[in-house]
């Protein structure tokens, strides 16, 4: 008998770990060096907030139910909701602007197709109390840093940046205020590079002549042009590319939105966000202006395979204890743990084996190092040290003190 | 109008944060300096794998429903089932034995009492396919690491070992073989430290006399020596005590269990495990013997508080650019920029601010140095670094390199 888990969900073995791990370990230390602080939240919420934020049809996507105290509940799709929520509750007690990150696992029940996921983990940073776009160009810079971080180039990727007000400064003009309307406009730019010009030309109406003209003109607002100044000094000139067709589905963002593609269009957004300058004061009451993104752990890690760019295993320089003689596996075991003591990263065989059999299992676990515990260690305290990848071999003699290995001195030098 | 999250389910604020990311990261790195590789399943699992290990009793704890396609799922409860069901549809594909650690988040749903959570994040580490006591000598080694690791010595807390099948070797001795009596055997015994002892002798009835002695008498079994054994050779001899009060709750030991408690006994037990070798037959259908432990974020992170260990903030050797006059920030942006290139940790303010206003931001913001970007670096590529626990400031010139801050060389040396 065996058990299967549920669709949608993935295990993680120890390959799919490390790459995750990898990408994880990218996002944090690039948020960390931006001055962005870890923060996270509950996976389950109250089904409310999330539609307080979108209205009701978004429970018809959401992992939704009813717990055993009858409360509705969610597993969160996104974690901007609580965000804003922990935000607005606590913003006082905090320097403004709040530069915060977090890597939450979301969840959502779309009817299960092959290889549609239930569940991915995403990057969110965002920055509160700062309505300058000083923010949104500390967001990009954050975003193409990580990018490079994972050892892309700005040859692989593009930042295309758009700014929503600009549409809405532009229905305004041409007197269509209805929401409902707005939206379908906004929709109808969403899916302009999915769709034939026919089809678009078709929901625009009337406005139609009037939106390919200003893309075709590369069109540009105010708000653009002073992002783009930012960006160059940053150094994000070749990074980011303005283009208005971008105006992101979700329908909370205020100002500037972006998302982050690969050049080639073979893989679906890598990122997204924008400013939304009003979530925080629906969701908490407190009104202040904000901008965030988030990047998934999917489709990055697609493309990092496609690349070569996925580690293989953590490159860690570890060694592992040949035992020689089973008699000595009690020297052998505090030689072990006086290593771990140093920080080295240690293993060693758990059962006797023959010598030649713990080399191999030296390699085949990946190891950089085997050393040697025979009788030289026991009569003299050396070990030989063999790296494994070139055979060369030397001889070494633990240094203890305090019951840690100091260093592994070469005999003789 | 405001949110509130769910009862039991914690928000992690920063500080919070920057407590749990130092709990996990010496977690992490404790794993993969004694060779275990990191690993992960999904949050939400079929029912049916609780029961199966567990039995039907065990729903009435678990946070389980229906969800959207008539599917009984849960959200994990513990990590082992999903181990079990992982490494026994791949045990294969890896070399023996396996040495695998992960860092769930885990839920149950208990009646919300104040301060009683519903969700907590452990630590799980386990090995598989190494049947000898070689493998709990390597458990226990590895949990005594991550203790010192996290700032706590062998004064602080104690391993305390014991054998479950000696007491069912005795109980078999004394022809006690009904399951629900072993059962409330074992409950006994797990439970004698909280009751009194008139409380346990009415709960052991017959056998309670020569229970008693035995305790008193420290009597061990051979297992227990022979691990022992390997513990004095790992130079656990002073972390680790034998007491055969330890039996552990869960019904799936069969052999060496432990439990880590602090020696003041004012908290509860920070981590608990044992050898389970019957489990991934009954999940999987492979027999594979296999010990492991789990250790939860929550009393330790207590621990930690109450001793001063928790880290009050991420301790990073971080640059606050001071931007002495506005007209300088392209040049300020375009430094650091280049300081992030180059590895360093800098955050500047993303608006005009007086620069006696820019020092305090620093300050607050927990920066080590602060950088003034003033006329002279315009002028000489020149900057004050001003560190600021000491006030002491001295110039610097970034060296640039491919867009790269390579170092701050003092100037004039």
């Amino acid at each position: 008998m065996s058990f299967q888990s549920l669709s949608g969900f993935r295990d993680f073995y120890p390959e799919e770990c490390a790459l995750r791990e990898h990408i994880f370990s990218v996002w944090c230390e690039s948020s960390r060096q931006f001055g962005f602080s870890q923060y996270d939240g509950p996976p389950l919420e109250p089904l409310e907030l999330y539609k307080k934020k979108s209205g009701d049809e978004i429970v018809g996507q959401l992992y939704n139910f009813v717990d055993k105290g009858e409360r509705e509940v969610a597993l969160r799709p996104e974690l901007t909701p609580t965000f804003a929520r922990m935000a607005g509750a606590k913003h006082r007690d905090y320097k403004k602007p709040l530069k915060w990150f977090a890597i939450p696992q979301l969840f959502r029940y779309e009817r299960a197709q092959r290889g549609r996921l239930r569940e991915h983990f995403q990057w969110n940073c965002d920055i509160v109390g700062e309505a300058s776009l000083a923010a949104e160009a500390e967001i990009l810079a954050l975003i193409d840093h990580a990018m490079r971080g994972l050892g892309l180039t700005r040859e692989d990727y593009v930042i295309r940046v758009s700014d929503r007000q600009f549409w809405l400064d532009f229905l305004q003009q041409n007197k269509v205020t209805d929401e409902a309307k707005v939206y379908d406009f906004l929709q109808a730019l969403d899916k302009i590079e999915r769709a034939s010009e026919a089809e678009t030309r078709e929901k625009l109406g009337p406005l139609a002549d009037q939106v390919f003209s200003l893309l075709e003109k590369g069109t540009t607002s105010e708000r653009l042009d002073t992002l783009m100044a930012s960006c160059k000094a940053l150094g994000l000139a070749d990074a980011v590319k303005i283009d208005l067709r971008i105006v992101r589905g979700l329908a909370y963002y205020t100002g500037i939105v972006f998302e982050v593609h690969d050049r080639s269009g073979k893989f679906r957004a890598i990122a997204g966000g924008g400013r939304y300058d009003n979530l925080l004061k629906l969701i908490s009451g407190e009104d202040l202006p904000a901008i965030g993104f988030g990047m998934g752990d999917v489709v990055i890690g697609e493309i990092l395979k496609d690349k070569g760019l996925a580690p293989k295993t953590a490159n860690i320089e570890s060694y592992y204890l040949v035992i020689a003689d089973e008699a000595l596996r009690p020297q052998a075991l505090a030689l072990a743990s006086a290593l771990r003591e140093g920080g080295y990263h240690v293993d060693y065989p758990l059962t006797a084996a023959k010598v030649g059999k713990q080399f191999q299992a030296a390699e085949e676990r990946g190891h950089k190092f085997a050393l040697v515990v025979g009788q030289e260690y026991a009569s003299d305290g050396v070990c030989g040290l063999k790296t494994l990848a070139t055979r060369e071999q030397v001889n070494v003699r633990p240094e203890v003190r305090d019951g840690k290995v100091s260093s592994l001195a070469p005999v003789g030098c």
